[in-house]
């Protein structure tokens, strides 16, 4: 009855990751869904963060545009993390990500929420707004890595 | 003179492909922001085909939201096809990306075209407006992979 208890919970936690339709047909595909996902999401991320930090111009087109896709990609990446996606020899994602769940959800919740102001901060076109919506967003990434990613 | 012509014809080019602001620090870094995007793009156009195709049951917003996915990650992956991004042992570029760089990128804005209407399908709701667009999507998919993708 506890096993079943805990499978239903498992279910339920993960049916915000895996959607019928957001299904993949290999685990694999799902590592690589989510690994690009997050690829395509820290380039973008990046040329912000070059930006905020003075090491290229401030170009506003291109920081609503980056700031944009952020927010976009922000969504993804999680429906890739569903059951049986955790033994990938590609991936750095730490068992914790299955065995801590809500705090998952808690983090990419957040992610989603901070990048849906950096977006709004991109349209601007203030970088000092931008700056502000950066710092919060990249604390949100910093804290997921550090408790769910293998260095 | 005649070199100094075609260099420049190559930089003006490959103008849209790299802008300033979408320049990679290192020419692997192109690579894989080019596939990453491709492959994300690739994910959701299959969950469009498989509803297009009646393997999954059609739903609309998933529909709706692959499309608009798939609109978005069109624009991004050219950017990642500079100069000095043709020496890749992961990647499946054939040198006619760079040799024939006018056909390479008049199939880029046929996708950009294609994946716009797409987009706009997806949102009508309606599932033979989908299959249309996701036809004529399918062939500038096809059209490149044939021509600039080795097997």
């Amino acid at each position: 009855m506890k096993a079943f208890v805990c499978i239903a919970a498992a279910a339920s936690l993960f049916a915000w990751a895996a959607p019928a339709s957001a299904q993949f047909a290999k685990p694999e595909d799902a590592v690589k869904y989510r690994q690009s996902a997050l690829s395509v999401m820290g380039t973008h991320f990046g040329r912000l963060g070059a930006m905020v930090n003075g090491k290229v111009p401030f170009d506003a087109k291109v920081a609503a545009d980056s700031a944009e896709l952020v927010a976009t990609m922000a969504k993804l990446p999680w429906a890739g993390f569903g059951p049986g996606t955790d033994k990938d020899s590609r991936s750095k994602a730490m068992s914790e990500v299955w065995t801590e769940q809500a705090k998952f959800k808690a983090g990419s919740d957040k992610l989603a929420a901070e990048s849906v102001k950096l977006a709004a901060a991109g349209k601007t076109g203030n970088l000092d707004a931008l700056k502000t919506a950066f710092g919060a967003t990249a604390e949100t990434c910093k804290a997921c890595h550090d408790a769910f990613r293998n260095k």
